[in-house]
């Protein structure tokens, strides 16, 4: 195994976006605490639909919390992706983390969600600092959410990768579906479904008498390919997405130089 | 060209991330408002860094302002993703922008800077629901920067995507390098720079005596590709990458599969 560490063991970060206090990131502390050395900086508040935001305007506040058994963990008044940055540049400086956790969040990340997910941004930016990253999400939104069935999929991903590294790509995807213990199928490694949103917002006046808006919406997946993260989930599998960070589109460049550089 | 609207000028939505008041969206308005009917719909407040955030957990209110000439404008509470899907649901519910034109924003999004720019996502968010956009952005991070070079740039490229729409994508990443009138080469169709931030925080004591930490940080581009967007910027060139929102990355699909589905 890859070792940062002097102790010889990996040193593994964990972040989310639901903020330090979620079930998801204590079910994540639960299994990473096995496989190396665990370092837990969180939100500390929900940060979901946060995306990629850092925090560039204000300051940035860390405070040493003790509620994970030992572990060594801070809350941070940013972003998911101030966490991250805060994590390497504050706290870990010369060390640098063998693997960077972020999860289990609770809701999904598959397909589209991943622009807008904090989770997800978090494990991008530990990725784009050179650090193998995995964000974990769960088919369900609830506080409440069962996660003990994640649990060997999360200790199969977490030990291959720390064993082998990432091939070709330093971030996954991981989304799980919403199944009890033994009911799911397996994992399966897919691609990025074209799915997305048809929103609505629900309009209403406040007790003040100004009209406001609210975000609501509904998740449509009108991508026919078989081999996708949402379709995948959709059986019954775990879905793990190898992700990168390089938008360009090929197929666009030779005509739109034809057009635009004359 | 192409007309959602019924008196037949196309229909374009224009946005940024630093705010209404901002003289680049002014600027932008300015070439806009020649090529169609323009409806500005920009958040009341800057939003440099907000990254695809959305806001999920609160209300949104707009405000209709008058402040470009006669131009519909409204400032929105949200971020600049929000303010796509409030002009998109709430503003023209049944009729759709033929154009959406992010912008200008004072400051390069270039490279991996499309990740954590407002503007981007913006344009971004707007591509998602089948609208062709633009970001632009200028290399000027000042307030005072000077718009009137890029402008027949962007006149070139709105008119050329209206006429034509875009060639395999629906989402241009245009950057502006910072020259005086008459200095700027042309235009190079690029891809995005495997550049990165090397960060720091400043670290100090605020005057009740607690510890904060204050984001800082160096562009670095060691990515050795001739046809990159922060290639073109340096050379003179105005850059435009073709972007998209899959993060897949391919080569990785079958040796993980291997790895993994045992």
């Amino acid at each position: 195994m890859a070792t940062s560490n002097q102790g010889g063991k990996p040193l593994i970060l964990l972040t989310n976006d639901d903020g330090i206090a979620a079930p998801g990131l204590k079910a994540l502390v639960e299994v990473a605490r096995n496989y190396g050395e665990v370092l837990v900086v969180a939100p500390d508040s929900p940060q979901s639909g946060q995306g990629h935001a850092i925090t560039i305007t204000q300051p940035l506040r860390l405070h040493k919390v003790d509620m994970f058994g030992g572990i060594e963990a801070y809350e941070c008044s940013g972003t998911p992706a101030d966490c991250v940055k805060l994590a390497k540049h504050v706290l870990l400086k010369d060390k640098k983390a063998d693997l960077c956790l972020s999860g289990i969040n609770h809701g999904s990340n598959a397909s589209i969600n991943i622009i807008y997910s904090g989770t997800m941004s978090a494990a991008m930016e530990a990725s784009l600092e050179g650090v193998n990253s995995i964000g974990f999400s769960l088919l369900d939104y609830s506080w409440d959410a069962d996660f003990e069935p994640c649990k060997p999929f999360i200790a199969k991903i977490v030990s291959e990768t720390l064993a082998n590294g990432l091939p070709g790509c330093r971030l996954l995807n991981v989304n799980f579906p919403n199944k009890p213990e033994g009911g799911i199928k397996g994992i399966k490694v897919c691609r990025q479904a074209d799915a997305r949103w048809i929103e609505e917002f629900a309009e209403a006046t406040d007790p003040r008498g100004e009209k406001y808006y609210w975000l609501t919406g509904k998740f449509i997946n009108d991508d026919p390919r078989e081999d996708t993260d949402v379709n995948a989930l959709s059986n019954g599998y775990v879905s793990v997405v190898p992700s990168g960070h390089d938008l360009t589109i090929e197929k666009s460049l030779q005509p739109l130089a034809q057009r635009l550089e004359s």
